[in-house]
């Protein structure tokens, strides 16, 4: 493990670390923010932060405007990559930015080319938890999970997976049923093959539907978002909810968008809800 | 003037503007932050935000979090470029980061090949806010004006010599005194010549030196700010404050360097206190 980057901000302290990747085969960056209260000798709460499709772990660390409120409730927040990178990690062969490097979708690939390098659930469900705990003063009895677009699909489909490692799971205008919408089919036929079956693990309103359970989920979508209809169908969400009696927080958020100026927006917020479950 | 973006966040709205400049005899762009208050019909203060070396309006956008605070009171942000663009603009010859592009220094250059475009300075103070007070419901009776780095300096200087335009003036990390460092040699020797005389106007100590005054003034610079003791010299601010009794509060935030970590993690601080003062 290195830490490749160290700033000092809102009291605390901005790591970018690199790290040979036992699950994906190559090096792989993720950010962590360590608010004030872990400097002291105690270990804090923890909350993952999954992102998007085309992300990094930069872009929330740049855009996300989460270290403020991670400093006022003592919560450090960890945000990995979107898929594996770099030398000899195979690409979509047509370029796309939905598929492939960036877009790994938080799942085990069963497919080749990919099935050696992109498996991004593993590493965020066993490697990193591991290392983040034995590297940093964070509780992994308090852990809280979101996650944006992609991420809020990987957010709510851990959680939904892992219930007893997780305080609380929400999402920014995640993909809710990635089986019935065309990124999602793309994705999951891609990295794990034409068994639909396979693909019900990794779908949130499936798994529901086939008895996974949370106590409650809060999911914030704005009504401007140009994929709300076509990619995220929250209310496919919202439905499956109601089925399976889970406590489902849906706001839609009146002229927001699908963009970092819509998550900065609500993150503070997500942020103090979490904290709460923390406790 | 064309909008070239729009997003909402923090129930207000970002907007990034273009348009063509007499001063500069380039198109320019800019960024402002229309705040929740400014949809009513009523007008709103107005805190200008000058940037650093290297920077256009983007990165205080993306990495500013300057929104919730402006939003929480109510004002107007506007983030203009740090120098003239595009073809025709003449380039420093050594590729230089902190000469020609992104570097403006917020005069009006003198000197060949410079002065047809690098005219930062009546940019600043004279285009852009009469352009930005037409198109934009903002209160050009109740402006203040920050920035950081090469655009603290542009803050100090344009309050110091225009008082009467803003009702507060703040800093991070400024070059203070441009005519005794590096970056500020090399910038007002290359634009404005080699009379030291001229350069006075465009130094934030000389002028308090030569008389110019403004009430009070609030400044932060990080301790682990590697250009510190070489360029920033705050020192030199609070020798010719306290000789002129200017009321400076003058803060060193332990282990801060000079990103936007440093600058977003003062930022809400700094919105604070100016709307006290544009109340």
């Amino acid at each position: 493990m290195e830490i490749t980057s160290e700033n000092k901000s809102h009291g605390g302290r901005q790591l970018v670390v690199k790290h040979a990747s036992s699950a994906t085969s190559t090096e792989m960056t993720f950010a962590i923010y360590l608010p004030p209260q872990a400097g002291n000798g105690g270990r804090v709460p923890l909350l993952w932060y999954l992102s998007g499709l085309t992300c990094t772990h930069a872009n929330v660390v740049e855009k996300g405007e989460y270290r403020a409120a991670c400093a006022d409730h003592g919560i450090a927040f960890v945000a990995p990559d979107t898929s594996p990178r770099g030398a000899g990690v195979p690409t979509a062969p047509d370029g796309a930015w939905d598929f492939g490097l960036g877009a790994g979708f938080y799942v085990d690939a069963t497919e080749e080319p990919w099935a050696t390098n992109y498996r991004m659930w593993t590493y965020v469900t066993d490697e990193l938890p591991a290392l983040v705990g034995a590297e940093f003063p964070v509780d992994l009895g308090r852990q809280s999970i979101t996650g944006h677009s992609m991420g809020g699909h990987g957010a709510l489909t851990v959680a939904l997976t892992r219930p007893d490692r997780f305080r609380s799971v929400s999402a920014f205008a995640p993909i809710v049923a990635p089986g019935q919408v065309p990124w999602g089919q793309k994705a999951l036929a891609g990295y794990l093959g034409d068994d639909k079956a396979a693909w019900r693990k990794h779908d949130a309103v499936a798994l529901i539907e086939d008895g996974a359970r949370v106590p409650e989920l809060l999911v914030d979508v704005g009504t401007a978002d140009p994929f709300l209809e076509g990619e995220l169908r929250p209310e496919l969400l919202d439905q499956a909810c109601r089925a399976a009696g889970i406590d489902l927080t849906l706001r839609l958020q009146p002229g927001y968008d699908h963009s970092y100026y819509f998550i900065s927006t609500l993150m503070a917020d997500h942020v103090r809800w979490h904290a709460e479950r923390l406790d």
